[in-house]
């Protein structure tokens, strides 16, 4: 199954059988220079779609929460600018009624089995990006997806984005097993997040390039142009630079695969 | 810090300091003599809440989703009844606006990160039982709590219910040292669920006396009149024999550590 | 089941059906002063087996690896000034040699699976205090038993020194649903170490009690005279004083379990 | 750092810098037909050692324990017949004294913290393959080495080979970020087992070539000539051909990271 998604120019982007998408973009918008600048140099790089939060779900209450309307206003105007369709974090139903120039809804970690919201998504007809929770099995992420589907929409990216576990070498333990695991009872597509999954930028390229060889369909990364002063994440997040260098050994990867980037 | 409801009588209900609160019932409420039954066996073993089930979170969409609006009305009606304040979950913010009449909102282990959720309750004048998510730290459950209390309501009980580990002996794994740990960073009164803890009937009274041992201020336990045949979770449950039995013993338990039940 | 160890005196000792066991002492015996020390106080607040280890599994080679032979030594003389039976760990196979004098030959969590020392341990005519290793399940603890019982020593006491999970307030997390789950399925006693489980001294009181409740046969509790300057683990040793205090309410908790200490 | 081993007719065998050492062969050697068999198919595909058990370590003492020395010898056998160096596990320090044609040496999951082992191998001229436990931290796998080290022997190649979490979906739960981690702090050639980190034969591919994408220096696979009658572990291991299948695509993902196989 693949997810096609138009972008603003009507140029289709794809998630799924033999196309790998990428995501790519900051953990949250922080102002027009920042997202303008980032989805610009991700674009040329070859991303497929933007990525970056506006409704932060943090830990703490004091922890700078995104920027809310504003920040969704900037990351429309970056999608204008670059042609690359949105993707953002839903974090309460009533966000929703805003997000109409939203191409793909994250459901975070979080709130994987918020069901009260996963019923909503199920109204609603776009797709839908659901991240598997810190402790939850395949069979209740497929479950998940199953209150989305049971309402009436079935274009469903999973995303694997790293467990909890004894082991704190990194942020999150990545269980790559998942992705053909996944994609053994699944027909929908699975991407991967190198950066919640690992916290640590320099470890990004790595997990990225064993996702594709695990058999993703794409992996979704923070890309940062300042990573140091970044409001949130910074130290997962990884340069322009890298991640162009990224885009061209994930395209290798994917050719052995039978797939293009 | 004592938590104190009073009941339809005005008798004041406590779980805090020195107070061991006993919360039981049965997971969901089925019907009305169903619940009406196990409310009368339970509040004549001594327990001080009634708690049921009306709007249940599953992991399939497929399962029994709980009786609703009908079962919150059930259950108020085994409040009128009994005398006893009743506990139930909250697992969307729509459903608040029919919860006039219960004493306790719980957050079940789901959406401990339901942020959106906890803030409404920090507008709410209700005593919130706040459940540790399946992998989330006691820092993490603190930083949750105080989501309610930034929005000026600190009427809080944090609660033990197992968390996920790669053991598979018992449903979940209970973590009896949070009890101390919790006690020794924060004033809220700590209760254990030793029936989504162990999923196992025949271990809950066992799981109950350690808590007590532990520090607990109460215990939540799911009781039901004919476990065999429950609509949800009838292998956790005791039966209101074995509750009766398990009331004796933790009156002793509390009297060592100086507490009544 | 119950173990019976004859002390120097000919007195018996027991852990087993209606007797809790209390082991107590030092992490490592450090010097004669110490371990004499410690052994008098234990004794004189009803400790039934003195605890000391004298060659130390230790993550870094180049921690301190116990007094060895010398320790030993020492230990056995505690045994003589004292009239306690002596608990002590092995690591190597070779040191059965010199462990004549010893009453109960611990293995420890790193061990559980080295099968050749249990095969040996089957040969042996004492008692065996078989810990549960880091990340093993009831049924491994069980069939690492049976190594010892298939070689003809079913003289063996089972130990929950708490797992390895994702959570980190402690420095294990203490699985005490362990007790009653094994105590359904093998007629071995049961202990807990709620030193080791929890690694925090102020916790290890809770913990003993709770693992009384639960239903454990025993415990075994870290104590130095001198915490702060232990030559291993002395922020999870309680002081004489405080030991002698547990001990009397741990009565009390047997006393409701129908139990004595 | 690179493990060099010189087979029987004196061609250099590596695991290391530039060079992916492939290591394949049974679970357990059974008899001579299936070890020579099999031998002669992983080497015809490009394999680097022959792997295969004949001390086993087993959870239950009744289970197959491995054909010993006799065992040993079919191996060695094998190694003359295809002139592939051997890996086989020891599991007792009494079997050194038979290990003179053993060409490396593991160490299983279960003995990573066996000190006496692990300082007997230190005194060793021989490479010790080091599994990570099941529960062990990075950290404390580099302190079991540096035992190894610290004894004279620096010839240790480290293994991931899945750790234990909450997720049953696979046997184990391959922690493939471990190989970026472990390369960073440590010169040692790691290598990752994709057969007992999933136990699933289906899945190995998969995870054999996600393994080389994230910079391991080489994978341990089993492979068996019938897989669904092996005496162990038939369910992990794939058959010669899919073994071959695989040898031509991590020659490709090799040739992406500048390496060979």
């Amino acid at each position: 199954m693949t997810i096609v998604v138009s972008g603003p120019s009507g140029k289709e982007h794809c998630i799924g059988v033999g196309a790998i998408g990428i995501i790519a973009g900051p953990c949250s918008v922080e102002c027009r220079e920042q997202i303008i600048s980032i989805a610009r140099e991700v674009k040329k790089a070859g991303a497929h779609f933007l990525r970056g939060g506006v409704f932060k779900p943090r830990t703490s209450p004091y922890s700078f929460q995104g920027l809310g309307r504003e920040g969704l206003e900037l990351l429309i105007e970056a999608k204008k600018e670059t042609g690359l369709p949105i993707v953002t974090e839903v974090t309460d139903i009533k966000q929703l009624e805003i997000f109409d120039q939203v191409d793909v809804i994250q459901v975070g970690a979080r709130n994987m089995q918020n069901f009260a919201l996963l019923k909503e998504l199920g109204r609603c007809k776009k797709p839908v990006l659901l991240k598997r929770g810190y402790a939850y099995t395949l069979a209740e992420l497929l479950m998940a997806a199953e209150y989305i589907i049971a309402g009436g929409n079935d274009r469903i990216i999973l995303c694997e984005r790293g467990i909890r576990t004894f082991d704190k070498h990194a942020r999150n333990t990545l269980d790559l097993s998942a992705v053909p695991a996944l994609k053994r009872q699944s027909p929908l597509p699975v991407i991967v997040d190198p950066s919640h999954a690992t916290g640590l930028a320099w470890m990004v390229p790595a997990m990225a390039k064993a996702a594709i060889a695990a058999g993703a369909d794409g992996v979704m990364v923070e890309v940062h142009n300042d990573p140091e002063n970044a409001l949130c994440d910074g130290e997962q997040s990884i340069s322009p630079a890298a991640f162009a260098s990224l885009m061209d050994v994930l395209g290798k990867y994917a050719e052995i695969e039978g797939k293009t980037v």
